[in-house]
């Protein structure tokens, strides 16, 4: 049957859930994952997860800014041979990191040679290009989809707040910039987990506007996130195993609780942050992680890691990013957040 | 009949062709289209195709950062007021800018309040965003999806040159950075011109380390796509009314028509570049234009008026974008370009 409305095919949306959210028809297949950190990401509980971890952040480069590059780098390249995959077969790179001009992304795009999709989603990055990806494969645009986010704590440090070598004391609420770069390579068939559905975040903001508090400013968009997902889908959150945003660190966790919380909804005990599993408290981060690094490693390292031993079934990836600069930030303006799910079933 | 490979279902990569371009099954409509622009670019050869001149390029803001985003916001909800069309129907928005962490598009996203993929391609980002925009409404993942691109001549001088006061004298091999933003609405049905193919470009490095040149930095790339555009097509540009990159500038187009014909391709007079339409000699500009704005501007203006109106049947529109920073470029690294191409049909 041909619907037709002033001669025009109508076409059905079947891939696209209430407001917000995509099901996929034919699930795209996370045939691998990889992670690249540096030695305090490597010191912390979830060192042994990793796959890579370098003994310091500059790795023989002569700037921290190219070392991140070649992190990114190392990532993607890592998830193509760890399933010594056919480059070839490989139709686009999407990939974004924090630095201005995401030169992360776009040198390492230069050595990987191809067709390449620059996105920028602050910390939300490797959600946003898990969600895009899946979307280029189901809609059948690509076979498969090279994914990667990177952030590195001495290019961030110098490029957002001040010149690392000051050594200037961090307020209780900064979080602390990840060393990391994580890469997925997905595939339209394949085995392993899949990626079942995706929401696209709005952007939020609630007028805050410290920038050590980042935290509390992407809080709002998370729990936007979160509650247009389950409503879009009908589901509730104890559908899902685990439901892991990146980065809120513990204060903005707490923040997005409270606000889930107000809105009617009980998140339960499943909901954690990939900026406060990254680090123990020992490793003195004060609220927790940041960097786009801080979701991808995580995810690409410990969640896969368990969704392939069978531990979690269903996870939902909440990448969230803080959408200023500090050209923003000095010219008074507040700091909106947005929150990109992507829903991963073992 | 359903192939299968290992249990997996097979599907055909249909709306795939070659190694980099798509081919749309329902080519996605562009509904409306709108440009805002500044003074300079309102006295230019293309001034009356503009929606909208500014009379100066701070517009009663306190900041150009600030008048930059209210100026992507403006076109972007120009193009929806256009045709008085329903917001909640469009299901995301694309953009992006030259701005660190591309506020623009942040703070234009937060006013408009829809679901929002940041995307970064530099000057390329307008065609990126058409291309992805396609994809996401040929999959089936969106109805409508509005894209937009801005840049402002004062925020991307301080920015990537010199403080804008010091009236510092420019290179003639440099472009000036359009004032301006171009929006685009696209749409799964209605009526007008379609996006009948894209093709997502690689990263491609000459190792041009002049940041004054940014054509040269490009060109190989633009070239690249155009090669790779007619090769997967298996068409010529004789086939194509007008092939406008976007934007080399005189040098850069001058260097892409070279390597077109060194690699064998006549590109015929079809050929042209928005960074050469935008300015006449007379407005002092050397080399051309350059900036997101600037292909975004003369698209949604200039060209979008004359596929309307008849005058051209078929447009290939190759953004291009120079994927460095000034820091990459202090730090010695070379100049990586990009070309996304996108074809529309009258």
């Amino acid at each position: 049957m041909i619907l037709t409305l002033n001669g025009d095919e109508l076409k059905m949306n079947l891939k696209r859930v209430g407001n917000q959210t995509m099901v996929f028809a034919n699930p795209p297949v996370i045939l691998a994952s990889y992670s690249v950190v540096g030695p305090k990401e490597g010191q912390g509980p979830l060192g042994q997860s990793f796959h890579t971890v370098w003994e310091d952040g500059l790795h023989g480069e002569k700037s921290w800014e190219v070392a991140e590059s070649k992190m990114l780098q190392a990532a993607m390249q890592g998830a193509i041979d760890q399933i010594s995959f056919p480059k070839e077969q490989i139709d686009f790179m999407l990939a974004g990191d924090l630095l201005n001009q995401i030169i992360s992304a776009n040198y390492a795009a230069r050595q990987l040679a191809l067709p390449f999709i620059g996105i920028y989603g602050a910390c939300s990055t490797m959600a946003l290009g898990m969600a895009l990806g899946s979307m280029l494969i189901d809609g059948g645009f690509a076979r498969n989809v090279l994914v990667g986010a990177s952030s590195h704590h001495d290019t961030a440090e110098r490029q957002y707040r001040l010149p690392t070598e000051q050594g200037a004391q961090r307020a209780m609420s900064s979080q602390w910039t990840v060393t990391g770069a994580g890469s997925v390579l997905l595939g339209q068939f394949g085995q392993g987990p899949r990626i079942t559905s995706a929401t696209i975040g709005r952007v939020i903001d609630y007028a805050i506007k410290d920038v050590n508090n980042m935290g509390a400013a992407m809080a709002p968009a998370v729990a936007d996130t979160i509650l247009n997902h389950f409503l879009d889908m009908q589901l509730k959150p104890a559908d899902y195993n685990l439901i892991a945003s990146g980065d809120l660190g513990r204060i903005g966790l707490g923040l997005a609780c409270e606000l889930l919380k107000q809105s009617g909804m009980d998140i339960g005990t499943s909901f954690t942050d990939c900026g406060v599993m990254i680090y123990d408290e020992s490793q003195d981060v004060h609220s927790g992680a940041s960097g786009c690094g801080c979701s991808a490693v995580v995810f690409a390292g410990d969640i896969m890691q368990r969704i392939k031993a069978g531990e979690l079934k269903k996870v939902m990836l909440v990448g969230s990013g803080a959408l200023h600069s500090p050209t923003s930030a000095l010219q008074g303006e507040s700091i909106p957040g947005i929150g990109h799910a992507v829903v991963i079933e073992g």
